[in-house]
């Protein structure tokens, strides 16, 4: 255990009036950007706002919907009705049904008192419902929530942060586990296995991914993990992560069986100094793509920008990929409470490949790490 | 085991060709429903198309893009590139990547050679994209495939109808097995997790819901399975399924612990008489809503008709929700080789619920069962 700041019990959850405020603090952040309203699908802005997370999936349709000066109300099927009435921010809201056969896009413009305008939507809505919801009210405009309210999840208050703190700590605890652990002669899947494991035990209660990728497997940033048998002499990058608490973890360390050569640490040394010359720039009014610029042009001078193949980095929160984005072309300014990835890396087609990943949070003053095992290249048995 | 039909060995892979002829027969279909082209996103859509299922959705666009004749392209994030490039279809399309800071939505246009016109999308595409084509593509209109069409996923051809034959055979011994255990004393919880491993067993790779829904909470039809502990003298609901070789199972089932009263007998009675009614009606050209109806009006007539809270059915393919659905106001006709389930219930508020559940398949000569246990109420310990 690299961290002394480990919370010894499970965050306090959530309260009626906690979601009320993130409620209200939507409709007032909607009405400046000048939309009507809010149209809020299941997913990551649904249990943000109202902590509902319906058990599947479905064509039918369930809706969030916000507008200023509005009463806050969830449009539900009538058979979801009950879980709905138990999910944590029910008592925020009011929840109405809509019986199979209805048309649930009707009700959607009853619930937002037939106002024309401009609406926000979750990016993540169906097509099938966003054309309805056109064909319905030709008279309305739509706009995805990135687009029109880029701040409004990614700004996190301090409640947030420090779930977040949670999660990376014990996905740091999970890294010095898994730095304790045999690799040569096993599968990546294996090791996958025994990362899933370590952040299940370490107070993680859902696991996204479990990234094993060693020797060439490593220069495919996205291969996941195989039944590839690690051997001595590989580089294994391993990039993990979940949900604690409602909130994401997500680190990346590179380890090497045995002792590395000259050019594995120097690929390493170069993929360090890029995340550290990242870090460094972060704090309040920095765009999102200087974070990216300044990672990519260590990686450039040392001779191997084109092996860094990615964007630099992206938010997290209540999920482990979301907005705002580390990449070229992102404008948005960095604001403290953001909390994002820094995950610079080199990848060598058919050899080898190196990333190494923080979650970083900006505060008033600059940068502060929500992980924080050693950055140098670990050697493994 | 009630069939002698379980195939002992798995499916058959799909082959390269299945691939090519699926997106062959969609461009037809485009074609013929005066569409320029069709963008399917990831989902069942994709992989039904070519056999691509992305590890994890993310807002980086994925889109095959097919149109009539034009070669079938599919458009992924550079990094995902080789995970796509591994798909069981994949040797029928052409991949192209896009690179972070790239417009994913050009790419598209580019690839579908730059014409204005009307495009099917998938149901479940993100509003994200589909506001991006609608902004990169003023001249364009799009349409859920949902709507413009129907009958693409609904009607199997026959070697999708032999895998779901072959799920619903292991679906029905899941029950028969089910049906051996002990309910008296055990939480709903430990029944669902004896239903999910007997799924599983059974040849399942994967299980989608496993309900169990005892006295007063069977009648809360979207009840999943929780604490509860069942008694002597409770009506349970058993609704499971996932999927087996890529096609889904689905099948309820209303058991008694000890014997039931004779008001439970009645209501059991009218649903199973209601679902038999409905079976019957099953032959091509009657519209889903008959099916609904049919059903409905055995249950109304009985003076249960208020408790009947949910339409009657739902197709079933590569997912175990999908297109068409047997429900008041679907006038889309049924077409030899659509894939459904009847499923009636009542639901008694605070009191029981009864629900019997069988996946159908409509042939030339009238509805052919895929679940085959027997449809009484069956009496556990």
């Amino acid at each position: 255990m690299t961290s002394s700041s480990v919370p010894s019990a499970a965050a306090s959850p959530l309260t009626t009036e906690d979601y009320a405020a993130r409620m209200e603090r939507a409709s007032r952040a909607a009405a400046d950007a000048g939309l009507a309203g809010l149209v809020v699908t299941p997913g990551p802005d649904l249990s943000w706002l109202c902590g509902y997370r319906p058990t599947a999936e479905t064509e039918r349709l369930t809706a969030l919907l916000l507008a200023p000066g509005r009463e806050p109300r969830l449009l539900a099927p009538t058979l979801e009705k009950p879980d709905a009435e138990h999910a944590a921010g029910a008592g925020a809201v009011r929840i109405s049904g809509w019986t199979d056969g209805e048309d649930p896009y009707r009700a959607v413009g009853d619930l937002l008192g037939g106002v024309e305008g401009r609406y926000g939507v979750s990016d993540n809505a169906w097509a099938l419902h966003l054309l309805g919801l056109q064909r319905t009210f030709p008279g309305s405009r739509y706009a995805a929530f990135t687009e029109v309210l880029p701040m409004l999840r990614a700004v996190k208050d301090a409640h947030e942060v420090e779930r977040l703190a949670a999660a990376g700590a014990a996905a740091d605890a999970t890294f010095e586990e898994i730095a304790q652990v045999r690799f040569a002669g096993r599968r990546e899947s294996e090791i996958a296995a025994d990362l899933a494991a370590s952040l299940l035990r370490n107070g993680h209660s859902q696991v996204d991914f479990t990234v094993v990728g060693s020797g060439p497997n490593g220069a495919n940033p996205h291969h996941e993990a195989g039944e590839r048998v690690i051997e001595e002499g590989d580089m294994v990058v391993l990039d993990f992560g979940g949900l604690k608490d409602g909130y994401g973890s997500d680190t990346t360390r590179t380890v090497h069986v045995g002792e590395p050569t000259a050019e594995e640490r120097k690929v390493h040394d170069v993929v360090r100094e890029a995340q550290q010359a990242a870090f460094e720039a972060v704090r309040p009014g920095v765009a999102c793509q200087e974070i990216d610029r300044v990672a990519r042009q260590v990686i450039k001078e040392a001779g191997y920008g084109e092996y860094f193949i990615h964007r630099t980095g992206h938010g997290i929160g209540v999920t482990t990929h979301e907005p705002p984005y580390m990449v070229e072309g992102e404008h948005l300014p960095l604001v403290p409470g953001m909390c994002f990835s820094i995950e610079p890396g080199i990848y060598l087609p058919g050899r080898f490949g190196v990333r190494v990943e923080d979650i970083v949070v900006c505060t008033e003053s600059g940068g502060r790490r929500l992980n924080n095992t050693a950055r140098e290249m670990r050697v493994v048995a």
